[in-house]
């Protein structure tokens, strides 16, 4: 599929992030106007809540967009996600006749704030790639144990925190928490020492299950994707996360990117999962091609310096595809429900440059960076400014997510010191 | 304080759940009414939604009680919530002028159906009765190595699903999942085969919180009580749980009894936390008697026969509290939301009868338990109906809970077979 030609005339480049062809979702802001829904289109913002408002768009006798969140539309289904999508693509195509209505609803990106998109109902986080658990688990446990005995047969993950995800460009606080390195006697209350983040796609349920669900069901039920950063303090993880798995470590921030690609966009980028080591269980075996072709980045900028790409690695890496993360998480009968984020768990390659983490990318420290500026980083430090980025490449266009960033600010004073 | 009278005779009755001392929160419906918000006077619920549409209870500009969940009072926080107590405690104390306005407001038990009383913006399972993790450390790693290194630092948790939180006496459909024993070459498929209870407290988040908080705090931001039957497959967890901790062994459904009991209700039992075995540190430190003296028990009785008791133990038996688990919570900067349910962890006293899971009841199925009936159990058969009761026994009352109860149903024909 080529580019397909807009009459805003930014979104015709090839290298442009938001061409006709994505349409992807968000929520903004100006001086003059509250938190509404709208569509990225080139350089654009189209105020879709105005649109509704004035009948340029009307897909359901109730409004779907006059809440500053998407989950209305998600909670529709896929005959409204693809009517809506034809809606925008004609209003917005070359040649349209509502051009001169939908001039009058167009704001310029570099006017918005963005918020978050969606409101998240659960946010749970997987561990479904290979090279990533390989590489940590080598680092934990030694090569040969370094996979899990479960990790071939589930794509394993715990519960997150919905009410730490938070939209880029929310600066995120250095955590306090409870540590205990392998030589201290006793454990102190302390900053994290050891912040790092994980590069991650996040896929977002849209309509609700009640029951377990297939692998086909459940690509059925994902509405779209974002880039996702789970900020994760390994000092207070290391502690904290035997027997019962991260807490505290992953709950101070999860940032996403802006705006929600939807899977009809990235349709052409289909792709299959790795080879399977050992055969899935028929519940979980892959029924078509569910993992997408995307390029990944993470730069990481001291305070007031240039970036450094620190990493480049693709989601077609994952062992298992955000759809079989679903379907696992229903089988025991758990209620899904439109806004559950599911992280995919961190990315990397299988290379040492395609390491989607900085436990990863120094070896625990063993082996810091050297950014650009000269300076070195086994994690992050105050001011630096963390950002992921994902792109689609196609047959002369591309689709963009919108970059995921964060800047880490030094932790409070000790805010239990009287 | 002795039992303090109300003209709604049921109520003052020494031994009966819900005397004027108690006034717990509920959300019922009845053949002629939607869900609306309730509090339990004796064998009666005052209509409180009517209430506050009449002007008898008129706590803030905004209706309070017009939604069926209690989330907008639990919000409003200390001050708004001894207000309406005493509102309450006025309208229904013997001698009051207000009878006859508030006998019209009056609603049988016998009448309602109970729902939810509150809506669950997030869910966390603590692991924090001592001797339950002492047993089940004991069964899984021995008894030298029973608590985990971090178990006397800090209140381990994991986070839970909201969307799987039922109210008492909805029943529970068996699980399946992915299931492999130590000696099993591979995994399969199935339905749980060690399905079991757990026996909690819920803590019910009223005031919410954006970074960390103290244990004094905490205890200000819990709202109420219930009780919680964290419903866990015990062969899925095993399989599932390293190493990031339970995750579809505990999303098929959580159980609360339908009353909120408030922290005001059960001020007079307060007590102490055992004595520390290692300090805590300063941001853990106990600062005031935060456990609560609550007797607890459990009853199973199969399909269409009578219950047998199977465990009777008490919530000042915990190692932390929950105002200790909600700070903890907090630490790492996570925020904390009105309607956040926090589970003790599974509450069992130091001995064999006093065992709040079936798990360490018939230690891991290797002692089976003997029912009234004369029928044995390791784990939930169908139709296998649990119920647990909580009450605080004062000065000539009882401060009661409302059973939470639920019936396992068998599982679902396999999902996945076509």
């Amino acid at each position: 599929m080529p580019l397909k030609k807009s009459w805003v005339a930014s979104a015709n480049s090839a290298d442009h992030p938001f061409p006709l062809n994505n349409l992807p979702y968000g929520v903004f802001s100006t001086k003059n106007t509250e938190p509404r829904c709208g569509v990225a289109i080139g350089d654009m913002i189209f105020d879709i809540t105005a649109a509704e408002a004035d009948g340029l768009v009307a897909l359901s006798d109730e409004p779907l967009f006059d809440l500053p969140f998407w989950n209305p539309l998600m909670e529709e289904g896929p005959a409204v996600w693809a009517a809506l999508r034809n809606r925008l693509t004609t209003l917005l195509a070359e040649g349209t006749d509502a051009r001169h209505k939908v001039e009058n609803l167009l704001v310029p990106q570099s006017e918005a704030q963005m918020h978050m998109p969606f409101a998240v109902s659960e946010y749970t986080d997987f561990y479904a790639g290979r090279h990533h658990a390989q590489n940590v688990g080598t680092m934990f446990r030694g090569a040969e144990n370094a996979l899990p005995p479960n990790w071939l047969h589930i794509p394993i993950g715990y519960n997150g925190r919905a009410s730490s995800v938070v939209v880029s460009g929310t600066d995120i606080r250095r955590p306090w928490g409870q540590l205990k390195g392998p030589n201290d006697d006793a454990p102190r209350f302390a900053p994290s020492l050891r912040f790092d983040i994980e590069l991650e796609m996040g896929a977002i349920v849209g309509t609700p299950s009640d029951g377990p669900i297939s692998v086909q069901q459940a690509d059925d039920h994902i509405f779209g994707y974002v880039l996702l950063n789970d900020w994760s303090a390994r000092d207070i993880q290391a502690w904290e996360y035997q027997p019962l798995g991260p807490f505290q470590a992953k709950a101070t921030a999860t940032s996403v990117s802006p705006w929600i690609v939807t899977k009809a966009a990235l349709e052409p980028f289909r792709c299959d999962t790795p080879a399977r080591v050992v055969e899935l269980l028929d519940h979980l075996k892959d029924c078509g091609p569910m993992l997408y072709d995307i390029d990944l980045s993470v730069t990481m900028a001291p305070e007031s310096q240039t970036a450094t790409t620190i990493a480049n690695t693709n989601y077609n890496q994952m062992y298992y595809s955000a759809a079989q993360q679903l379907a696992h998480h229903s089988t025991s009968g758990c209620p899904m429900n439109t806004g559950d984020l599911l992280g995919s768990g961190t990315i990397s390659g299988p290379t040492k440059p395609e390491r989607g983490s900085l436990l990863e990318l120094s070896w625990g420290g063993k082996e810091p960076l050297t950014l650009d500026t000269g300076e070195t980083r086994s994690f992050i430090e105050d001011g630096d400014t963390l950002t992921l980025k994902g792109t689609a490449r196609g047959d002369g266009y591309t689709i963009g997510f919108g970059d995921c960033v964060g800047t880490v600010l030094p932790a409070l004073a000790n805010p239990y010191e009287t």
